[in-house]
């Protein structure tokens, strides 16, 4: 049996588009056929090298870790009680960990120092099929508009701000009468949103960007205020937000950004005991004062991707028809374009590979 | 200076309508002009000599614990952050701590071993007019559809589910493809379905209770599923609810009720690791198996009233039009009435005096 | 390769002590010499057939859940971080779940509605050989005063109140000024004693159990009172308290026994905001007043077995020497006489097979 | 009635030791008879202006936040249930919140944005006497070894630790096998070494320093490892931590210095998962990278001070004898030469006036 795939094989190159073998199926793993490979910024820097240091690969390699499908095919000890049979359309969790340290045990694989995650390495989405341990597939009963190639951003893009706002949620730093700021509306930023408003438990949800264009989604998809932060200090927009809310200040906030200016503009909005997660890398620094940090006692959480029971979360909010997707489907045969317009952040929405 | 008083002069008698001197006002003590006094069963069970033992009275005692009005004075030695001035209007939060335990401390003064509750001796809501220490009062900004008669009801009828509800939300019991379910459609659940909605985080709401008309209020306030329990096991339960969810188990409950039946058809339902929190006190027996509670590991709140917090949580969702209101407007004259109503079941929806 | 084992041929009928083949060993499992299975009361209830209608069993079956031994065989697949090679010494975490719940991507796999028990069905500690998947398995580096007889024990009996005190802890029931009772010092209570002490963040330790000698343990592991239940009430228990702590309450219990009769007690003695966790399961019914519980706002857990964190945590302290063992060693040919002393109740300490 | 008071009468300029009368007692207010006043580094920085645009002085003011002494007067309405007599010993819990926001209702007065502090206006405990609302007093028995001029400091430097590692305790980082470790020996890190012992759960504390004589003293209470830092990079005494506890990461931190290089080294030893806490304020940045914050889901928290829970905690393990005191008593007239060996950081031990 044979499939398409994109593979790497060699940093700087474009993908090698080639006809394969299928890759055989181990007693615990199941067959994916894919139906949805998102492409995330990060393929397009670890095709750049980005990574080579941290995580370093052998090729050939096939990227893609948003990953959509169908069952094709169970291993022989794949257990009953999974649930798991031919033609059920998944998607995948990502992070994979070895089983043995303190996090896979608690269910955080996604930071298990010795994991893999699916995408870095022999088998990614860029490819028709993949074989992937049954652990990590959550299962999505066929529904009108639920296609893999909507369900795939949520494994990554869509994943990432929901595990961050339950931080913010677990810290006791939303509720009512308390506001909620997302810093970023782009490809985080639009899902933060629309779960601020899920999970924030009443309260008010702020959307902080650079942009009019993407603000305007931000508040289509949920926010209550937005604020474009473009050119202002952080007084600035404490007056705009006591004027559109009441308070100049922000009792929780999600950055989807990671700039080092976008940190110190939230914690010099942050209100006494407020809590700041950070998802967004964008930047490689915090560089924040720390008399307020510890006077007006902050909580600051960085938060990495979702684990099993985060997507599986995500998945029924998805099932439920809660979550908005902005989804544009890309052809095999037109990868490496578009991986050349994610190196200069020039698509909108989600692109997600489609094998017709 | 003079008001109107339905005061207490004895267990089992009606309350004395009286002229008698408005009470002064201490150096951080506001008065109060009462716009809404919510009359709660636990009156009628005050005035039947209910609480005698546990709380003894002296005479004359005006009962009232759920109190809304307008600032009406203010001691000498009320700090200017408090921010309180004459006309402003304000909700009391009931349960007065003595300052010195570790639950005052913590802010749960509703549980004080020490403390009072107003309405609990000499002075109510039963009154044109009571002093409050400036501590226990939240302002509300006056603002259409949000009048004392509305606010009152909400200090102890509509806290009490919402302080169960965080209960099973710090629990990590709800949240999306999870289902909550409140028990009970009267006083206290009407209000508990709104808050399962808004603080359920995606989590999927059922209402059970006893009445159809009452559990057709519960799906106007947002239940998503409705099941009428009268005389039906829990293994019919659990299998309308396969029908309606698509599991037969429960993932956090509130039981508004808290009969022996309740209790043990609550627990019947739970899922495992499922959490559940009583606030209903029709009964006063826990009777339930011990091994699904271990093997299953299940958690089981007590949760009382509600604390200043608390408070300030609902009224900032009062504030945001977010919380529906079934109120029933009792003039001075007539409140013996509907004592005796309250006593028998009879009222619909919150009956509250207002003094016009 | 040959190995002596135990195993049930059918429920009320002693084991038959056999010669049978060595199992083999799957690709991602390890082959476990067995040098310690713990008897537990569990065995003799599986062996007379009090779990057969909810954990059928096919025959022959080995029992045995608190197993501890030595790597005799590594699966190709077993990743290199697990960090196991032949003749290490190794404890096995023995919830095993089928990795698809909710639970189970949690971590606590010993609850999973589809797990398996090691000891519950083909493989146990009652056999010199059997194989584990490399996921439960805790590797232990040889010192003195740490063999596998002594390790297996905390398994079961040493991680199950470990786990029960980490949710009083978690709960925030314990620290400095509080009181801390253990109910109950036998097989779980001995251990219950020592965490309480150390996880108790300064909490005064109390032992209540109905015998004097097993209280002079639990005096000797560290208990700051103790007080013998026997023939006593609430009231009287609690007369003694104030004497021994200068209170009359309870901040936080766990309940090792499970008897009726202990969490009436536990909760007529619990402090307001106080936290009670269930372990021990003697009986099957809890039956306690709803007042209070609600009007003192109490939190009851129920706790089962540990995960395999727990039992990291647990063997972490077993390596710094920080736990007491009273551990009784069996031989093989003596396995049928010590389950009839299980069954009476007879053995003192914990009974320990070692196949030497 | 008249005292000795050592006041300020503007910035940069010595006390004046003066005789002027006791202030009144207000009807919630009792008068403390000082019986110790902690002269912290804080003293110091008042007195030279540090505070003046976040916390202006009106002058005459009495310095001294840290207070111990005995009830010399208690005002007609203080509730019997605070049960304060003439003659009890007591100390000062020391932020004073406007009752009226969020963080009072919750217990953190501390931080309370309109809140006043003892020492940082008219009474301090530079003076025989002051007034004091009877809800900040947390009553001592008298018992050998507790006067209150070892009581006094641990209102201050004795609860800023201890608040911070229940912030620790709380994020799930500490327990057995894991490694907390505290930065700094001075004034606040003696004493977090000690309640790293006492509330690590089983966790090994680990000392880090500069100097080799406050490292003794650490270990002397009770770290079990110290490492020296001077001049070492984060490389270097991570492989000293693997020599000493068999790994280089620590799960835990106290930062009590607050250097920038401090929070630095401690960020670069945080093992995955782990948590962070800053008391210290020495310096006033925090500049770290971003990539492992988010990467590894490092949680970091400001902790400011100690509310009244705090400290009842902190004075319940010193009834207990659980923590070691090293006080150096200074004269009334002596003060301002303490002052300046205060700003010298010349002082060994913690200078406590006392009005022999």
């Amino acid at each position: 049996m044979k499939m398409r795939a994109a593979r790497m094989y060699g940093y700087h190159e474009p993908l090698r588009l080639e006809t394969i073998p299928v890759a055989d199926v181990g007693p615990e793993e199941v067959r994916i056929k894919v139906g949805g490979a998102g492409m995330c910024r990060t393929d397009y820097q670890l095709i750049e090298g980005y990574f080579r240091a941290a995580l370093p690969l052998e090729f050939p390699a096939t990227p893609g870790h948003e990953v959509a499908g169908w069952v094709a095919g169970v291993g022989k000890n794949v257990p009953r009680s999974a649930g798991l049979v031919e033609g059920d359309q998944v998607v995948v969790s990502g992070g994979w960990g070895d089983g043995s340290c303190r996090q896979c045990h608690g269910g955080d694989e996604q930071v298990c120092a010795h994991g893999r995650w699916v995408g870095f390495g022999p088998h990614g989405g860029y490819a028709e099929y993949l074989p992937v341990h049954y652990r990590y597939l959550i299962k999505i009963p066929s529904q009108p508009g639920l296609s893999p190639d909507v369900l795939a951003p949520l494994t990554d893009a869509g994943v990432t701000p929901y595990r961050g706002i339950k931080k913010l949620v677990a810290a006791g730093a939303v509720g009512p009468g308390r506001t909620l700021a997302v810093i970023g509306a782009g490809g985080l930023g639009v899902y933060a949103v629309q779960y601020a408003k899920l999970l924030g438990a009443g309260a008010t949800v702020v959307a902080l960007a650079r942009s009019d264009e993407k603000l305007a989604v931000a508040k289509t998809n949920g926010a209550d205020h937005v604020v474009n932060t473009r050119g202002r200090s952080a007084a600035e927009v404490g007056e705009q937000l006591r004027r559109l809310t009441g308070r100049a200040e922000l009792d929780a906030i999600i950055d989807c950004v990671g700039a080092e200016d976008s940190v110190q503009m939230g914690f010099a909005l942050l209100a006494t005991q407020g809590a700041f997660v950070s998802v967004g890398l964008v930047g490689n620094r915090i560089d924040i004062p720390l008399f307020p940090f510890v006077g007006r006692e902050f909580s600051f959480f960085g938060s990495f991707w979702g684990n099993y029971n985060d997507l599986s979360e995500v998945m029924a909010l998805a099932q439920e028809g809660r979550i908005k997707h902005t989804v544009k489907r890309v052809k095999f045969e037109d990868i490496n374009t578009n991986i050349a317009a994610l190196g200069q952040g020039e698509l909108v929405g989600r692109a997600v590979i489609v094998f017709d």
